[in-house]
């Protein structure tokens, strides 16, 4: 992105900015100024899609430093607010709204006019994108990036309030544009051609996204479910299953809905809450439909499981200490198995798990296979339960699902092989499950006080690691 | 409405407030709070619409003072934004987002979960409309509500921002649910019957609405258009014209579109810009349908004039002064005229023509008409042109039109002949005169230097009435 | 309609005809001949719609004789063919066809090239209409207007087969356009108002219509259903019952679909069966809406009967003969109660009965209603039973039903109390009941054979009547 | 398909054809006959659908031989009719009509019923289908077979009327379904990946087609349109052209429209007059929403140039002849063009020309092209127009559009460089043109006169290869 140096700037930036950012009306005056004409929207957005990126930057910069909050004002009306505060209540209020008022942003009010102008809501979402990518490869650090951000981010949340979304459900139906969107956009399990697609929203699957009035024809979240007897235990059951593509489907043998995909599209909307409130309204489309069901649960990949066990493993070498992540018997085992694969003698056993790690070769072995099962299992359960990052789950997926107020239910070993899948968590996937009784509760717990609720089978995975490991 | 002493309250009223109304996250947690059920929010829906009116003003008072913002903490805030003025850009920046932080009433958040449940943009819609009539009523004059009410204001514009709008056009094709609303709506020409209504839809007719997507099926603001060879001067040949209701438009004889009715029609929605916006949205949408068309007016009506001009009349006779409204030749005519119509003889001349005036008699006499007519078409353009309040027009759909940057065009003599018309204006009306290329420039004038933008006709009839009155 | 004398001919009919009803291509050229330029067909249209009806009849008078089947040329194939009864299968086959094909006449194929013009499926239903009108009113008897009307019936039948029909259910947000065709249609149970019509596709009824896509916005034959709990005995409780109009659908009181109106609504399409497959589409739409749904019953008016009854009555007085409608005790209980009801002294009871009748005064005497009750049950009860045309039930309503495969199943005493119902059938109304798995075999029976399935109750009625009467 | 030999018959075969296929009610009776219940044609439609390839031919020959006309029947009435010639009129037309009624096969009314019930039309399509496959086959000779396919061709004729059939524009936003619909069917200019299907429904291009009420969802005919500036005389200028997929049109750059393939998707349909239609509604469109275009052609494909041109060759290596297809001159050239091209010396040059028309070789030889261009100009103008078969077009393509009244306009050298463009027609091409105002008059003179409509381009040709050949 923001490799070369930046230009000191694109002609008419200064003149653009200056002559489209209006300063914000008086205070007494704010419901009297006539709204621009939408042409200054429509200039402002041709202006800045024409861009490079590099002059994105700086045009963003100049944005937010020179056409945010007044402080001098803020500060003069903070002092007026401390001055009245022996007054009546009316004064105090008014200076109050007053100095609320004075902490609007200027670009605040051209943002609110762009999101009038055909077209610019979705602008202004692309528009946060750019921002956050800026923050997060710190091309700027500039604190006014921030607030430009913060003010984007509030706004976004008032738009794209879940009272403005519609459900849509994604049959084979619906217009190609939107299916090929779908397609695109799916990250979790890729689809690969049509008729993958087509799998996806046939009989027992339902394919579910919000839109907005303001972006039509523009899934902003994706859920993909499956319509199965029992929770799923295997990803390629679901997403390779081709057999019942023509069948109708029998009611009798739906008790359960997986999760097995859940995909936000625009990245200018991160941190705008919407897949959990996609997740709840369509429990609800569910259970109207088959009011029967009983059985509500995600089919989740652990992203970083290996990445993170990979970097555990490297620590250990470095240190060359002793590692207690298996027990002595465990390593004999593994150390045997890698033998027979024809590994190098001699090799520590640290490295070669490391590699069959890496390289995923274990799964075609039936002995290796067995062998690291339970060692993989509770490294991965500890992985999901223990790991945590200023106090919620380190694995986002988790950190996802927990906050939404699902329970830890069930990890699943061989439930992705894919090559992705293997590469990724060595083919765990992990079931969260939403009992709907409980979802609120458990969230609270967790995003109050960092609690996880978890099934016996993964405490009881957990605690076999602690025995072990002193982690 | 609030006639009845205050109850003292209606039981669990505290109970309700205290534990759904739940208090601001703290800044450094205000990301991390799970929203709370949607149960919540219709709990506090049901509560309030199960409430009787005397009720809902106590539990209002209620919500707004004990529920609002945390004045301790905004001073303590501001006092430590005061304390930063001399640190880095970063901490200011901090400082006054903390502090904008703070100013967030408490209510606010729980006005979001309820847009988010189901009905519930429609029920703070309503909610906003008892606040309005609690205000106008002088129910209550606590500066709270006045705050309640503007905290709701601004989360209704952002939520009815145009770029969240859906232009309709209404048809005899519409849903019935529809279009008996705008039967129901409209306000400025009633609407009589069902053929009345066809007619209002059909052939040179264009009816169009804004709806919005948490509120489907209602139509928030109406725009009656006619498509006419030439700007209208009589709203009956509008209204009343049945002739044409089977045929089939000929594009050459539409070169106007005459918008003889806007109508808001949610109470709640006011001061949030609708009909502006709704008017410039039909101007686009009718020169895509006919390229040719060149001439944008209303036919508006004239509520206020008559009273305005009794007012008036009044004053002269408690005054005992000489009016001069009307000039000598012309109190003699009029005298003459209404003795002639069987009058008391000796009757004052001001009572006669108050008299006149108020019983609509002077109608049907082909004279005073011709008498009249001189007289009222320069009362009436002073009324739109000169009487003023707080700098804006007194008529408010004057204001209405001069806000968006229409020209005050032309005065209607035997406009509006109906006995509403009579009673109301003396069966004159007045179009407003849309230039496009003008009407950004004229409402700047307008709103910020409270310039009036008219025709020769209407300032030719100003400097009449100057003549003769010293108003 | 006729009463003038015939015209000698509107100008240009007679070269409108030859031109533009072209001659059948030759056998052999069937295939190749283009189809006309559609210009024809809206010509055709054009000048038949611009005739006065009496032109309307000269026309039609013409088309059909001039415009019809060869018959020389039929009788020579017809020949022919009778000359190949010895040759092989192919020659007798070919001989048919060509035999077959000479019999088509050769408006038959201009009606073939309307119905693809836009809106000449409309126009040849309404052609048709007044095809049959001039045939019931006599206007032309000639054999060729009813071959004319054979051939447009054919065509009709293939047009509005049943797979080309859509079912369209009608509820408050249908377009006005089509409430208010229903509400114009509706003959049965007229309907006197909006709020009438709201209540007629509100909750607790269903109003279901076929339409046509040669016929968009038109219904074709209109079903009007009552939710109820028990099979309804009584009109008025569905057609005045507006308690429920706001309330929401409780699935668990509805045990029964009352078919209450049922309305073509096209003249010209006569002949046409509409309504017999309406009523079991929508059989089939309640059963997957209401799985536990179990009784399908109508509640039908019995037009005719008083007619029947007066003109009965009339015989008797005429042969002044003793009549044996009712015993000697009911004729005496008659007589008395009309005399307390004011009635001249000595009155003949068949005179007072006729009265009684024709007034409708007796609704409003208990005692009245007491004595009749049973004597106008068994009437009825035979009426609707015994009396036949043609080996069918001479009551139209009753005739419909009983083709259906419904059965006679209850005769209801005071069900229709309007005006309306009392001077059609004394208040009474019957019930056509649809038991799912006798339809077929009852319309077989009914159709081939002329046998009426009945209850008990009415068998009961009708040997009652039998006992009394010789008739 | 029909190779083993036909089994003695499926077990219930013959039940079924008795007990479904109900006879014909007398004459009298026939307004009067119950529909048979809807189980009858799902039994029929499941049955039929059950049978193998072999056992759906001796079912379809039992059907048309043993359910179809009353031989016998019609004879008699046939006689009758003679007999009534000299009665009156009525009584002519009343043997007529009853004549008529006895050529309805007993089959026709089976049809006419399963048409009614779910998924009947379609199945009468694809019955169809099995009935030409049949015929053209030769699996059955039967004349009954041969009739059974007329009254299936006469019944889809009225189902598929104009007037029933509903104009389509596929667009990117169609549902899915159709789309791949459209991709699959698309025969003439296979559509290779889903970027293919997209470019032929974007910018500068319309996809039409219709459907129709009975069979939703099933694209029947289907046209391709590319706008352009000028009448387009290369195929891949349109298929391959992705540049302005992306762009918006300019409607100053629209002058043409190109109807570059037409597609009849079912097979069952032959003989039903759609892509005429199909074409004629376009244009009225493209001129609705293009009111100055004013050229419409097609770019056609000519399938069988190269297979009637290597017929021909082969035709002089047998008999030996010198071939007067080309000038000795042009001989010469051949010879030395290939041979510079490596053939083998001395081969004849009609095996030469031959072997290179069969390799397409020529086309990567600038010389030979060069060579080559004026010969198979004018052998190809010869093919399309003066090889004719019955009086039509050869060429199944040229007969669709000169029926049509188009004009054979351009042939183009290098219109379709594709392999199968090379491969079919030399890589030659044809516009046919549409002058609107003559198509009438071109189609009837075709039709019925046997002549084709060609430009001076044509012509010159077609006497070129005249002046050589003694063809």
């Amino acid at each position: 992105w923001y490799s070369t140096p930046l230009r000191s700037g694109v002609p008419g930036m200064d003149e653009i900015l200056a002559r489209i950012v209006a300063p914000l009306p008086t205070y007494e005056t704010r419901d009297k100024s006539p709204p621009p004409p939408e042409s200054n929207s429509l200039e402002f957005m041709h202006f800045y899609n024409g861009l490079l990126k590099e002059d994105k930057l700086s045009f963003l910069n100049k944005l937010s430093q020179d056409f945010g909050v007044d402080h001098r004002g803020v500060s003069e009306l903070a002092l007026k607010l401390l001055d009245t505060q022996l007054r009546d209540l009316a004064t105090i209020l008014q200076a109050e709204d007053r100095l609320r008022y004075s902490l609007t942003p200027r670009y605040k009010q051209l943002f609110n006019h762009i999101s009038k102008a055909e077209g610019g809501v979705k602008f202004l979402v692309d528009l946060r994108a750019d921002v956050l990518e800026i923050i997060s490869s710190k091309a700027s650090e500039s604190p006014d990036i921030r607030d430009l951000n913060g003010t984007l981010k509030s706004l976004l949340c008032e738009w794209f309030s879940v009272g403005l979304l519609r459900l849509e459900r994604i049959t084979w139906k619906s217009p190609c544009e939107v299916l090929q969107k779908i397609s695109q956009y799916e990250a979790v399990h890729p689809i690969r051609n049509w008729a993958d697609l087509k799998r996806r929203v046939g009989p027992y699957r339902r394919c579910y996204a919000f839109t907005h009035a303001a972006m039509p024809g523009e899934p902003l979240v994706v859920l993909h479910v499956a319509l199965t007897e029992d929770i799923s235990d295997n990803i390629q059951s679901i997403v390779r299953e081709f057999t019942t593509l023509q069948s109708t489907e029998d009611v009798n043998k739906i008790n359960s809905a997986i999760f097995y995909s859940i995909t936000s599209t625009q990245p200018g909307l991160q941190g705008v809450e919407l897949g959990n409130y996609l997740i709840k309204r369509v429990v609800r489309e569910l259970q109207s439909e088959f009011p029967q069901m009983a059985q509500f649960s995600s089919l989740s990949p652990i992203p970083g499981f290996c990445t993170w066990l990979q970097g555990l493993l490297g620590q250990y070498r470095k240190e060359r200490c002793h590692p207690d992540l298996l027990s002595e018997q465990e390593w004999r085992e593994v150390e045997l198995a890698t033998e027979c694969l024809g590994s190098r003698p001699g090799m520590p056993a640290t490295e070669a798990l490391r590699k069959l790690i890496g390289t995923g070769e274990w799964m075609h072995s039936e002995l290796l296979s067995r062998v690291l099962e339970p060692v993989l299992m509770r490294l991965c359960a500890w992985y999901l339960y223990g790991e945590k990052r200023r106090g919620s789950a380190l694995n986002p997926v988790a950190n996802f699902h927990l906050q939404n107020g699902a329970t830890m239910w069930r990890i699943n070993w061989l439930a992705d092989t894919s090559p992705r899948g293997v590469a990724n968590s060595c083919g765990i996937m992990v079931n969260y499950r939403y009992f709907l009784n409980d979802t609120s509760k458990n969230s609270a717990l967790y995003l109050q006080n960092k609690v996880v609720t978890a099934s016996e089978q993964v405490l009881g995975l957990v605690s076999q690691f602690q025995k072990n490991s002193k982690l």
